[in-house]
């Protein structure tokens, strides 16, 4: 049996009958039960485009997290946050975090930057054909939009960055994709244009390759930490010296201190962004809301900053360059993921803003309340506590 | 309504009732549905260490992919490997490199390495102290590690790494952790490893974290490149030119160089790994066999390394440094994804490396594939495709 | 005497007797000769602008390296390249490189880039103010560059990049700075700048400060391989195959193999460039021609990429991303440095783009010459050797 | 004459009429006179194994700064530090800090780790091959040390560190080397090292080259920001409250505060380091003692870390991880070099770690004085000035 393909059926492929062919078929192959993997509540017809090969469901549990009080521009009051997750304390932590920046007034969010990248590359006989090529580019941006622009009716070019190097010019489409992610909608964008520049570019050219890798998918990079890829937000909170010491059992200069001692750290081991942890926040709302699960690989950087105020208090800042979020298209039609979208009043139209402020929102309370636990594992000698001998 | 606390039941939180409780809680804030949320065949009383606030799951669509044909240490022969996810093209993009590295004769996969890490930071007076305690440390090991596995079984630490900054001393615990993960286990012994420090170290010290972030939980980091964190694993497979070019629509000089342009562009847009999207694949069975989601941040990176081989064949291997994987603990009890796991024949002791190979396998099959389909989108001047312009 | 302040000299303080005094000063404080350091050829009274305390000269070795033959559009024809160091072989590696560029017929350079930036912070009250800060500040552009160039004669603000992170907004302000370095330049145009815009802008601001720091001066970074600072420049040249191996005793197989492995270390290892030894060439030109020689740090980074063409020839490129130079300002007025200046016919206006293409070539040679190195001491197995095992 | 190679001299190349010669060669093809770069007080006899071609020398101009107040294990007390540079403002803004840290008591300096490194690859068919060798050489580190040791009479292979990346295995040896820079030495012993493995080995391998980079020579590297190169060295100090008042014009708490506000610039421009300008003083202090001036590159990352202390005080330290530092070889022999080592009590025997702590001290000064010099430049609302706004 070894070796054998899995089943695929002719013109039902998404059928309940093709699912639980392929599962006797695993189960046939491998000795093991499916059982709970066939248990699922949807039609199949739903998911073409979403999987191929579809043998059932992975069940992961969702835990609701809130109430998170998030003053943005998008989202607005009180939400309870879907998060799928297996790991143990990561609900309760982040509802810990909600809490207390509920009791402070709530987060202020905010969204500075929006665009979804594709990056095509263009080679040359020598690094001068390249530089004359990218002249050509900047005179000929409208043609190369409207190119573009064919293929979408949402989507919009904003701009192309050039980046040269060798006899090589990579340029960086970024377009602005409505509530998609965007990611297919750049793509097939930029695929159009690239024909219309092909036929229209009388200068040398050797190669063209529709991706040259800056656009950096699936991987964290600097270039994606600087110039965003997917929603720039910040979320921000100003937490009340005796809420801070009252609930986290910690004073705003410990939590202060732990961070730089956390970032030095964190700068000598090379770590790509001086956040807690937003990976967790993260990977648990995407999960539950549809979100392509291998974007944590991009979304996972966090520039923090925080600070204590004048007045003793303690400001916490997030700043999420990439944070790739969709509120139709891919996975967030599906039964679950749509429901919880619902949850969140994020399903649909004019939603994704909306969906990024309340993720930054829920990422900002996982790093508080994290951060305080840090401290209050904490060990001081009984000279530096009651001597000053250090902050 | 607004504000109300996520309903908890006193002693049998973990019920479907408690659950149906909370989804009319939520329901009933948000006015959405959660009628397929509530679909789950399992009994909550599993989740205890999993979840907190459950309230249903999210069903997300299982393809299985394969066969993928390994020749590892661990794993041995064909497996049919389950990729949870929502985007299209993946599971049939992973099966086409299944297919033909199966056809090249199989994947060879090797684990290196492999160890889970806690990095407290001990902070003293001045550098001079913080070195003093380092040679304290060095020569203090085996008090150190008798303290540490007093609190566990399966867990041994295998040694200290020392790294200064300032009047800091990060130290980094090494840990072989069996199947599990370990992160938890490692917390714990460095824990007990650090309150024997506390209690015999008579030199100066002023304060002590449990993490001083070296260990980068959650984030990518070039430490964790550098010195694993998890397996670090290799998957190899040569394909025959002529395979190269029957089923990938490419030569292998095709593939090689669109490789070197796209390296040059991560290189150049600070790309943290010269993968293609090993992140795709990691994600999906993380979620299927009950992975920490979030372990995508730090294991999605990909050392490439690829030749043209004096034959004209296309040597592809991947070195993942950081593949955090367990096949007991965390989420791999849960009921789907203790299928997944058996299905691949890993569930429970001894089973960590195979799975990890198996990994490793599986995201190989996907460079080579993505690979091949930017060549396919290629572009090349008819005067470079008949006068050999360049490769 | 401990303790004592180096002695100044009221009015004349740049001349030979201050000069004395202080070497007198030093001399018999410390027991040290002085002698050979008060050995110099030229009046102090150029100095002012260029040092303090000045007390004598280091007689640093140059030898010329040459001929290189250079065919770039500000730089053509053969130079002899003054090379300041203290290293043996440097002189004669970065020779041998030249001999066999010529042979080529020489190299070909491109400066695609040529900007020299400062980069104010402005803090605001919280992330939105910040957001309309950086939308005031693009409608404003016109003002802002007007009271900019009010300060300098050569200077243009060509555009300001934002990059917002928290409550702050990051402005680079890009110049082109004629044959200047011109971060002074650019300091003083964006002090008025700044100026301006506090005078002018209505809205919430809190603090500023002039430098931010994403300008990194004196640091290498990623923004600057991204968007350059000073000259970006390429030299290409493709090494006809009997030439590699006649003159560097390796086939340009067996070149290509050893960069391959190198590149992949260097990833592995976070090195933060892809070249070979730039820091070596441009080090030892910089300190000949009177550049700021700490601006090694932020120029050594250099992008490399080969390739062995379809007829077997070696194709080398380098791109230095960051590549700053002047040859007016600084150090390049001084007596030994002005020589070496015109000796490469780089002295003075409309030069600075003819001496990054030199350094350019230079660096392109000496990579060759120590990848040849590195390739001649390699040992392969017999087995591989004869039998084509691997390339 | 275009194309005509430099003259050399059979077998008097070092001498005063060769350097003339080849200056009269220089300045025939170019035009330009070379009359200062024909000034030297030194007989060129000195300067084989230091340049190739020598032609004449480049007078860099030389200032003393200081005294610098040292309380270190290898340097102690005041010091004056020749600084060789072109850079206006340089010598007096280290001297500043020089005299604040003095008035404050003076800086502590602390060396915690020292070492050179060389870096071969070995290349196998396969990884579990790579991976065998690597058991291989642990077991084997007495015979490789011995071979290692057989060239050198000042040096030890310390260590040997493991790589693994593909079918690869990177060694990194460690060695100490006496007061010299050590990699010339470190080679040698690296080469001796692998011969002796190459004979000893019965395993299989296919190919090994010398240097596989991780060394990162002449590059900066997280690497080495990790796991030092050349001296890793820590200087610290403590300014009372008032001394920073009144000598920088600002308070402990605006400098810090400028301090994470570069910080964040810096981590999201993907600054390799969080330093201020530590190239400046460790390039002027390079040049000035015949240090490799290329160095600077690998040497002027800083780890910098401060505190406002509970008093009120001002605690500043920076970590140097990779100070590559000589006190013989090298320049460090050539006349004016010696002398400006001797002038430090850093000539010869003994010296290196010395020389590395004065270094450090330096460059924490100019650390002190150009952050100062950023915040003076500082504006701040009244309302924040006067309200207490933020810090």
């Amino acid at each position: 049996m070894s070796g054998k393909k899995i089943p695929r059926s002719a013109d039902n492929d998404y059928t309940r009958e093709a699912a639980a062919e392929r599962r006797r078929f695993v189960e046939e192959f491998t000795g093991a039960s499916l059982e709970h993997t066939g248990q699922y509540s949807f039609d199949p017809g739903i998911l073409p485009g979403n999987i191929e090969n579809f043998t059932g469901v992975v069940q992961m549990p969702v835990g609701f997290a809130g109430p998170l009080l998030v003053n943005g521009e998008h989202a607005q009051g009180d939400f309870y946050v879907p998060m799928a997750t297996t790991e143990g304390t990561l609900v309760a932590s982040y509802s810990r975090g909600m809490s207390i920046t509920r009791a402070a007034g709530g987060i202020t969010t905010t969204v500075v930057d929006d665009a979804m990248q594709r990056s095509p590359v263009f080679i040359f006989a020598n690094a001068r054909d390249a530089r004359d090529f990218g002249t050509w580019v900047a005179d000929n941006l409208e043609g190369i939009r409207a190119a573009a622009q064919t293929t979408t009716r949402s989507g919009r070019l904003r701009n192309i960055e050039q980046y040269h190097a060798s006899r090589m010019l990579y340029l960086r489409f970024n377009y602005t994709t409505g509530d998609a992610a965007g990611q297919n909608m750049a793509g097939k964008a930029t695929y159009a244009a690239c024909q219309w520049i092909l036929q229209n570019y009388t200068g040398n050219l050797v190669r063209y390759l529709l991706s040259g890798n800056i656009d950096t998918d699936k991987k964290h990079s600097q270039m994606n930490t600087l110039h965003s890829r997917g929603k720039r937000v910040i979320a921000e909170v100003t937490l009340p010296r005796a809420l801070v010491e009252e609930r986290l059992r910690a004073t705003p200069e410990q939590m202060f201190a732990a961070r730089q001692t956390s970032q030095l750290g964190g700068l000598m081991a090379g770590a790509v962004h001086n956040g807690v942890h937003p990976a967790n926040g993260i990977a648990a709302v995407f999960i539950a809301t549809g979100q392509d699960e291998a974007n944590v690989a991009e979304s996972h950087a966090s520039l923090n900053y925080v600070e204590v105020t004048p007045d003793g208090d303690y400001y916490y800042s997030v700043t999420l360059p990439s944070l790739i979020v969709a509120t139709y298209g891919g996975g967030t039609g599906l039964a679950t993921q749509k429901e919880c979208l619902q949850a969140l009043g994020c399903y649909g139209d004019g939603k994704a803003r909306k969906l990024a402020e309340i993720i930054a929102a829920t990422v900002l309370c996982g790093e508080i309340s994290l951060g305080a636990a840090v401290v209050s594992e904490e060990w001081v000698s009984s000279h530096d506590r009651l001597g000053r001998n250090r902050p």
